[in-house]
């Protein structure tokens, strides 16, 4: 946290970056993010980020002035140059801004617009995997995570929970069928090699990562079947794995205790993992 | 905004008051809040909005230091003196602290509080009140609203719906039956004079307001049905009204346009309000 953030157009360290406690972001969860992985000090698919943050501020309403996206552009660049960041994310933080507390509020009030970085190891990191452990946790998020807010206690709660078990990832579960997982999206590959993944709908969000990576499977003629699969298939699909922006495709080789296929590290998910670093010219 | 407020014990004008960008409350919603009515200068019903702060925090698993609840009532005090609060609410949030951003968090985190006093017409209120208008937005929150956290992303929206309808404030319905207001519980009085209300369980918010007017009609021998009602029998029943910090005791006099009765303040309505106001010294 001693690096450089930039909140409201300004430049400045991250310790000195502060939000009025009148900011709807904090009183009401009122604001959105993203997250866009950095590699080698380049971003990533982040049309694919800027179409998603757009999105969110329609979906909840929440209308910035044109200028924002060259603005957003410029500031995301010149972040990671100040940054000197080569590998981990950009985050970007999009409140309704400040006023009174009350629920609703003025079409004309000017947001907070926070961006900073975070140095994780995403490449090397998919080298290192031996695969993932992760449990199920009953799905009790609202009815629109389609939209990316910060109403995140209950994936910190799954996220704990998780921990507790010595998993990294919790993978939620709504009747029987899972969603996705707490921060990430939730892949089996059947023992036909057929990638399963749930449709994009109000109930899982449209990670970047996953748009690009079924792009990538639909250029090499591999068999996707977007429907939702039951904790049951997952448990005896031949491989299972992750993707997300910090996570790119990480597998799933244990799932509540149980190994999924011989519990190492699938043929297919090395595969994909590699095709989609080659995409992104690693 | 011009107030005193205090934050993590110190106590400043509103304007100055700003906790860091990396602020749990502000990344995840990972925070608590409550609202505690001043009427006459004096708390009401303090005890039960602590009892309700202690439950949150615990369901969220943010432990606080034993002096919190002692300092709390301290400050809690001080603040209303020195804005010279009359009428209104003290405002209580805590969230888990200031932190990476990462989902999973340290048992350790020192909490941010952070206590603020908003002035509001609550007494006088009532007796103006020709009834408020609602509408019924579906109910798309979290599995776990018996927690007050600060995710009020859907109350805000629905609060908006209903303003865009003209009404004061939005019933949330789930598979056809009534769970409570956006921030409000909700009751019916039916033809036989039984007051209706959904029970207390993970679906509503236990209200405090609720709570002590559900002690009064006991103490009067008020018949009383907790249970969940339909919309369709909100439409047909004789009175409804609704509950909060703020609002006391406040008739429903339309439900999506259509009347309430005869679309007047109901006379079992009026005097459960001028009831709740005689037991709180009014």
């Amino acid at each position: 946290m001693t690096e450089i953030v930039c909140l409201n157009g300004q430049f400045m360290p991250a310790t000195e970056a502060k939000v009025s406690i009148f900011d709807r972001g904090l009183t009401f969860g009122d604001s959105i993010y993203d997250c866009c992985p950095v590699v080698a000090g380049h971003l990533i698919n982040w049309h694919l980020n800027r179409a998603r943050i757009q999105r969110s501020l329609n979906e909840i309403s929440l209308y910035v002035q044109d200028r924002f996206w060259a603005e957003l552009d410029q500031q995301v660049t010149e972040l990671i140059k100040l940054n000197e960041l080569v590998e981990g994310y950009v985050y970007l933080q999009v409140t309704r801004g400040v006023g009174e507390r009350v629920f609703t509020y003025d079409a004309n009030m000017t947001p907070s617009v926070i961006l900073s970085i975070s140095r994780t190891s995403i490449v090397k990191r998919g080298d290192d995997y031996r695969g993932i452990a992760v449990c199920s946790v009953e799905d009790l998020r609202w009815g629109r995570r389609d939209i990316k807010t910060t109403q995140l206690l209950y994936p910190v709660m799954a996220k704990m929970e998780a921990k507790s078990k010595q998993c990294q990832e919790a993978w939620l579960v709504s009747r029987g069928m899972v969603t996705e997982g707490a921060s990430t999206n939730a892949y089996i590959v059947q023992r036909d090699g057929t990638i399963v993944t749930r449709p994009v709908s109000r109930e899982i969000l449209s990670g970047c990562t996953r748009d690009a990576l079924l792009s990538l499977c639909k250029s090499r003629d591999l068999n996707v079947d977007e429907r939702a699969f039951s904790l049951e298939e997952a448990l005896a699909a031949r491989e299972a794995f992750i993707t997300s922006a910090i996570h790119f495709v990480t597998p799933v080789t244990a799932i509540d205790g149980h190994k999924v296929g011989d519990g190492t590290i699938g043929s297919f998910t090395a595969e994909l993992h590699e095709a989609f670093l080659q995409s992104i010219g690693c």
